[in-house]
């Protein structure tokens, strides 16, 4: 095993080892795969907000949010939209097969709140008619700025195609999941998602789905238990992660 | 004539009598006319900038805007492109069909420049692939916030059929306009258009389309010839919006 190489246990799947770093996020690394077409993906305890302007960490954030993401996943799949994720592999860890990012994060809402709420002074909390998606070019130089489909076509970043076909998996990620938190009473206000291509160009659902990349709402307390606990110094952002994961990985509610 | 009334001569329709103010924006104020169904639109000689942190204000730049777009208006409904202008009734001041603004303002791209400049990160002049319509919620308050037709959707600003047709509207005025400047030696680099009802719904372009509203560069030497004079402190801005009046109402080059 060559030097940063690190050899891991994927149970059914034989070993896989952990090659070079190909992309460091804010919350997340990406490395290359001994095995090809897959990366494996490393969940860090780093936490971060306002585009970094705002930095904090707490142990079991990565593991918690690799178990709620490896949790759901699986699930997406069976209901008939295509990720990448492919197995956990150890507490911070997952296998998903390798894809180009499409630099176009979608945002997907269904109650107005953040920086939603605040462009439009449109009280948080403030039903959507119906759901509104949102599109922001993936930079971190400049801060994840608000985009449309038209200025995506127009500066290469996806595909009319590749656009059609993300909305229309955003979409059936909401209807999959809205309900699915409801019977475990939480009100998904909103979430972000990022999606990939594979070397055949099929589009496919990326990135994590966890209390980092959604707003969750106690459906009866109306509680955050979500990032907005450390975005806005609420208090029991621990707490609030592992309660997600004790939901997620709950039956539903009678 | 009741106070705060004015009569004003519009050539060959009759006298039309202003009536209260209906609305101030930033660099028009629009009144109740006497006549059913018009108002008449008086042009100011105040600028703003910045969402109206920057003010200034020269003689002759509402008798320049107006006699801009008195020109242009009849040329686009000549060109299939239903409007709200009827008549210029002096240096300042036109009638116009009475309608119900859309508060969604539409911005049409054709080169990166401005706050899209800034935001993406992309060089000012770089030529866009195909052009880029941007939406805005007319508000002041909210300095006139970027938006996605999902949420003026979702907050009930415009319908479907309304947007559909505002955007088709605004690229059949875009491929009016940008050969129209071409042909008098001017670049449009970017324009913002509003739209407004009828009583019967129907929708048609309303506002102006002058130097405040457009970014023209002159097609020779690149020298910009619109409010980024005045935005930037270039200098020379009452020259810029003369010049362009000229170029407005002289034939095409040859």
């Amino acid at each position: 095993m060559s030097q940063g190489e690190r050899s891991t246990n994927t149970g059914h799947s034989g070993k896989r080892h952990r090659g070079e770093l190909r992309y460091e996020g804010k919350a997340k690394r990406v490395y290359a795969s001994s095995h090809p077409g897959e990366y494996i993906v490393e969940y860090k305890d780093e936490a971060t907000a306002f585009n970094a302007a705002k930095r904090g960490q707490w142990a079991g954030k990565g593991a918690t949010n690799n178990a709620i993401t490896a949790h759901l996943y699986p699930m997406l799949e069976a209901a008939g939209i295509p990720t990448h994720f492919l197995e956990q592999l150890s507490e911070t860890e997952q296998r998903v097969r390798a894809v180009t990012i499409i630099p176009v994060e979608v945002i997907v809402r269904n109650v107005a709140a953040g920086s939603f709420s605040k462009r439009l002074g449109i009280e948080e909390g403030t039903e959507l008619s119906r759901p509104v998606v949102e599109y922001c070019y993936k930079s971190d130089a400049l801060g994840d700025p608000l985009i449309n489909t038209d200025t995506a076509l127009a500066l290469g970043w996806a595909t009319e195609a590749e656009l059609t076909r993300v909305r229309a998996l955003a979409l059936e990620v909401r209807d999959f999941l809205v309900p699915f938190f409801l019977e475990r009473g939480v009100r998904l206000i909103d979430f972000k998602l990022e999606f990939g291509k594979l070397p055949d160009g099929t589009v496919i659902l990326a990135d994590e789905i966890s209390p980092d990349t959604c707003r969750f709402w106690d459906a009866a307390s109306g509680e955050k238990m979500d990032k907005d606990r450390f975005r806005r110094d609420l208090g029991g952002v621990e707490d609030a992660y592992a309660e997600m994961l004790r939901r997620v990985t709950s039956p539903a509610l009678g």
